[in-house]
């Protein structure tokens, strides 16, 4: 169970403070998202994770790459200004869709390896790698063109592997029939930066962002996945990470409970 | 513009006799499902065809053969017998998702293919061919385990050319990496059997099934495949199908009349 690691967004509306003593308490690692970060202050929040002897598993999220825009580019120096701070190792990237009234997707896959070649030499002084994340499919208009794990570790190996490494995730990629090839390949490569697991459940709701599945709720096979990646040599953390509009109307310390007992008979 | 075949789907709620007669006005081509040609009755509409002079371009749809159950083969072969007498060479089949209760998605896809084992004689007795489409993979879990083209193809390279094909369909397909080598591999081998055409666009709607886009409306680079399907060699119909709400609500003649015209400037 020492691997679990809750990713904040599963308690989206739990107090980060209180998320990062509990998770203290189990000890159990923590992924942070920039906002709540921002709103309690980043050094506060980097010294209360040092007293609490936490860790950040990841920090969420840089990346919205695809518009080529500078303001983009500083947006995500300051996101690995953060990850540091917060002494987490892996700055999690949503690399953006297609931009508004373009139908470019290759320029837009273009533009993303572009943003990375500014970006992960400034990651590496920092020490902080970029784990870029294939998001599902339904996301690819708007805020991914990164579709598969297969794209990611194509777009991963142009840098350096303590640079840019790519996130396996259950919910984005159980679908894909070349995922667990994908793992193996990119476990061999050294390029796992971080593995999140969510279930998947229908009916996906309006907007598709807050569908996912509490573990042991859907259809996906989050043990075998969870092997797969164990067998490609990553031996870090496991973020659960679950958006569900159910799961947020609910107590953070319920749904942490429930969330680490369904890890257990499901994932480890 | 004769390429063009209005898929019945895309006016759902237009009587079909009126959209065949309006299909034979314009010497296009059309896509029916077998619903409303059950309403209608079978017979009564292949003799509708038949004195319209209109080629029915595809039946829409068998499939849903992930359960292992007879019922579903027995279906199958209704659906064959009615693209037969209705003059359709291609029967589009959705394979199917996970059966409830089960996270098998290995196994579902096995269970397709052996499906097809059964299916794929019948089919060529019969002078259809059975359209394997792959569906976009947010429908993995509900309603079709075979995701990409790549799958599909494969899928298909077990039977006769002329027993299986596959469906190139913008919708499912756009965001995938390797389309347009699908396209070109499925083109060289024969296994084109079907091209649809849809927008796609955002935000989703719940439930994801109605959210398709009118053509030009979205994101997609409709012109792009029409082109990469041409020169795969693939020198048939071209349907437009769009399920989407808001156009189910207009009169089926201005959809329809909108539709031609969306094709010659996006697609055509």
């Amino acid at each position: 169970v020492n691997r679990f690691s809750l990713n904040h967004a599963t308690t989206k509306y739990w107090n980060q403070t209180e998320a990062i003593h509990a998770c203290a308490r189990h000890d159990v690692g923590i992924g942070l998202w920039r906002e709540p970060v921002a709103e309690a202050g980043l050094a506060a929040t980097a010294k209360l994770i040092r007293d609490a002897g936490v860790t950040v598993t990841s920090l969420c999220r840089g990346g919205f790459l695809t518009s080529g825009e500078q303001a983009a580019l500083d947006d995500n120096r300051r996101a690995i200004d953060e990850a540091a701070a917060l002494g987490a190792a892996e700055l999690v990237l949503v690399c953006g869709g297609i931009p508004d009234g373009s139908r470019d997707v290759d320029g837009a896959r273009a533009a993303v390896a572009d943003a990375l070649a500014e970006l992960a030499p400034y990651a590496g002084q920092c020490g902080v790698r970029l784990a870029v994340e294939p998001l599902h499919p339904m996301f690819a208009a708007d805020r991914c063109v990164i579709s598969t794990l297969d794209q990611a570790l194509q777009l991963a190996e142009m840098f350096p592997a303590e640079q840019v490494g790519v996130v396996v995730d259950t919910y984005h990629s159980w679908w894909d029939p070349q995922v667990y090839q994908g793992i193996a390949a990119a476990g061999a490569a050294g390029r796992i930066a971080c593995f999140q697991v969510a279930d998947w459940i229908t009916p996906l709701p309006a907007g598709v962002l807050t569908g996912r599945g509490q573990l042991g709720d859907g259809c996906v096979e989050l043990r075998r996945f969870r092997i797969a990646v164990d067998a490609a040599g990553y031996t870090g953390p496991i973020e659960v990470e679950i958006f569900n509009d159910q799961l947020w109307a609910r107590p953070g310390p319920d749904v942490f409970a429930e969330t680490l007992q369904r890890f257990a008979e499901h994932v480890a």
